[in-house]
């Protein structure tokens, strides 16, 4: 037998579905498809394209491919799912989560049949909520259906600490929990600078501030470009999960997990710290809560529970 | 005197910008500031913080930030120019080079004004004339004014004949001399796979049929894209260049360089082999040519002297 | 002014010396040096040019060279010093520290007079009071004369804890107070896997004996090799504060610093956690001690105090 | 079926078993088991350990371990095999042949034994003899037992024409044929700089003075040490034939590959182009060779026939 490389298949060719595919090559993690809808289907090739044309000059080694045939994706390892789409105006949030849970589905399907065996990431909004409908869909055990909210988050939260303070990015650890945006719930007496914990070195003020701001991250970037989303930091947040499990790395990273009474809850996908390696969330670690951490959470598992209603009624 | 960290201003914030900033920062070589005009201002700086959020999880130390204000490039090492227009519907090609012109020098004006000692890498088209455009304003000694061309035409070069053989990006060489596009000039002789001379690999047909799409690399991804050009492939190969220069590397790479004789030009930029290290363009590399060659080159140069005569009445 | 390449000079070419000068090589940091005595000058030769020979395979730019004239060091923005002996049967303690420092003053001498501006770290045994040897000997200030132990011991101590709990090293954080080896104060309340603490994940029994085993890591790589000591963490310990100090990364590491003051010490080296940049230690962050943690840290301080006290009495 | 991490076992733990045991770590190409004899096993556990806490600062996860026991290579995925004995004072060229001959079978019964469907990587001197004693124990198809040379006489050529005329190593190309050493057969006609042919760079008779360096560049390093032989380069070498192996590169590198009828050579192991991926020697690469390069061949491929006949005596 041979050793093969790896495949990896993003679904969804828009920025943040492309920079994925560019993170996953320039690490050489594997081959990737790219993948959107038919009427896209040459602009998905064109970047795919442009991308590889960029592999000699940066010196990575990895097929990238676009196309809108699901056959392509035969085999994959691992599938990225950043379909979806924004709320256009006048959009009602349940028509959202109605829509994108539709595209979930499809999607699914499509993944399902050709990858049988792979491990499927979720980036597409509400993610909770989508992860729990891909997982539903996917007839996947829950390991191998994980959804990203957390790493990106801290990312922000890692950034604006490290500005705070001028310092190296790679010396800010933290980490959060729950949901995205504002069900977010920073756990700040995690969080460290060089190993010492940034309560000791930015005021509660300024913290909640910071906080703050990483709650909004999202909305900030969005406000900024006028025209869009974040893609940078979420592509580069999906890769690092995809390295994780295409690496057997373990790595202790948050992310949407499915509990079964895990921190007090059933049935459900929420953002909790986990270990992702090579079979995907080999481990839920749970922590001990404050009493403010908990409710919190508990406020922030209501509204994944909130949208996960609409899933249920649209069935 | 305390070390301090490299500085590249990218004066255009589009998508190549954009992405040369990223792959930049990528490979901490210098903090990032990227600039657009005034209307611009918001994009600039939003794609400048999704970047910088990105930086902790693929684990670079390197500041991005955006601006439309020349003050902040102050004191860069090296300043990467692709601002500049799309021909659109309707506007004739001469109108083109007479609008980047202007552009080109209004931006060259801020750069020389803030950064009297850098070096400046031009991407926008005709960059041939462009460069020589910003190369004449700038007042610069032409060792610190160099064109882009030549490491992308060999990128997509290189991406072809590995995907033709089936076999590693890393180790397929080749170069070209003259301009973009159709007025390439590609040196088959000097092109080889892992040492072995790609005319020995494969048939002289399909050879021709593979520079034939080297030529048109840049339309065949306008084709696809529909709406837009090429990003990923020029932003590796612009961040390439300036790797070479903040690295002192002296690589041999193709770059569009004021020729003083050499090739039996004068006064004009032309795409030839340089060598490119901490001092810019450190040397022409003359290489003999066959009688073919220089005819294809002659015809190349020709084309960009046309260009460079609507510059001239221009003024 | 063209851009130069940084140059490091390593001073001792013995197994950390020549690993700390391919890590840095490869990382494309500078150009290297690598330095010993006249009679070992082939053998130096040989191991820069042989790591110089696996420049083109592992694709990094930096000229290795092997010397035992200082003059080849003229220039270097950052020195690092190895040499030393290690003790020898028979030999007390003291004699040790004598004739090491004695090797720290000519060595520091020589580096001094070629390279005035340069930043020097030390590596050489016992750590705390070579460093202190080399600061008075070349009248630099202190901001530019640095110890390692720390990284090291930090690194020791984050390999045990992510083999502990089968988990990926990338997340485990933690630093050290005080001296090297016995005298390591392990700051367990600012040890945290993903941010979690590691008091929450293993039990306090089993964490003293991780402790313990940091403490003594580097006399179990003795007891192993049987002939030697550790090389390779050691050398990727100096090299990370090497790239700090020439990327300008603003790192939080721990480090042998200067104190005049800070923690309750005056005019001496001690391992505190700094803010490592382009100016070498920028600042000595101050931590509030508990009283167990304060009354390890004097006794980690008394340890250099008695070895200082050997220095003294030898000039 | 989840994803596993690669497994590596480097059988041999001098420095270049342990170099290319560290740097194929570095890369995080897989976890890797370093093997030596019982009585070299606490040495042994020591260079892994030692390199496993490097691992914390360099940022790679990989398992490194060291161990006399064969059982910890079961299910490896790529074995390199550099165990054997240098040429001792008074010992005839056939005696080592025939000593290092007995070693490959021993090491060949407890690979294949553990690890029936990995690929066998060959270092031990003389490489070509020795690879074809392991492919003969092993049993294996010729595709999966594979010898280094090439890759390392040609990153030697590359080093010493990169600093002939100040360049990047990483724009130059070249590759050799045949034995090592004195038998190589340097493809000159095939060597390049960006492209251009040294030829046309470099004068022949200064070309000739770096060829005849090349061929003793293992001396050269031998006469400098003064106690030992290379490992920075071979390291180098062997790990980016596992890196070409263990990604599916098919990268084109020179390797002794076992011939039957290619270049005119039957049942014998030879220094050819080939083409290096996940399959092992996927193809050998026949290039057609003039009068003098073909004659220079049958000269190496003589000597290594001389040597296979002491092998044959041998048994």
């Amino acid at each position: 037998m041979p050793i093969k490389r790896r495949k990896v298949s993003v679904i969804g060719a828009g920025f943040t579905g492309a920079t994925t595919a560019l993170m996953t090559a320039q690490k050489e993690l594997a081959d990737v498809v790219l993948v959107d809808i038919p009427d896209m289907e040459d602009p998905t090739k064109g970047k795919a394209l442009d991308m590889l044309e960029a592999s000699p000059v940066q010196g990575f080694d990895a097929n990238v491919t676009g196309t809108s045939n699901y056959e392509d994706t035969a085999g994959s390892d691992v599938v990225v799912i950043t379909a979806g789409i924004a709320r256009k105006p006048g959009m009602s949030r349940d028509d959202l989560v109605a829509t994108n849970a539709k595209i979930m589905q499809q999607v699914t399907d499509e993944i399902v049949k050709y990858s049988p065996d792979c491990y499927i990431l979720v980036l597409t909004n509400p993610v909770d909520a989508m992860t729990y409908a891909v997982y539903k869909q996917s007839g996947f055990p829950k390991n191998r259906v994980i959804g990203q909210s957390g790493v990106l988050d801290t990312a922000r939260f890692r950034t604006f600490i490290a500005q705070e303070l001028n310092v190296s990015v790679k010396d800010v650890t933290g980490f959060v929990l729950g949901g995205h945006g504002d069900d977010m719930v920073p756990m700040l007496r995690y969080s460290s600078v060089g190993g010492v914990p940034v309560e000791s070195l930015i005021s509660k003020e300024r913290l909640n501030e910071i906080v703050d701001r990483t709650r909004k991250g999202g909305g900030e970037i969005v406000g900024l470009l006028g025209n869009g989303s974040a893609y940078y930091a979420p592509a580069a947040s999906i890769t690092e999960m995809v390295e994780a499990v295409l690496k057997d790395q373990r790595r202790i990273l948050p992310a949407i997990a499915y509990l079964e009474g895990e921190y007090g809850y059933q049935d459900m996908y929420l953002g909790v710290p986990t270990i992702l390696g090579g079979d995907g969330i080999e481990q839920v670690i749970e922590l001990e809560l404050t009493e403010d951490e908990q409710s919190q959470l508990d406020q922030s598992a209501e509204s994944v529970r909130h949208v996960m209603h609409v899933l249920d009624e649209q069935e």
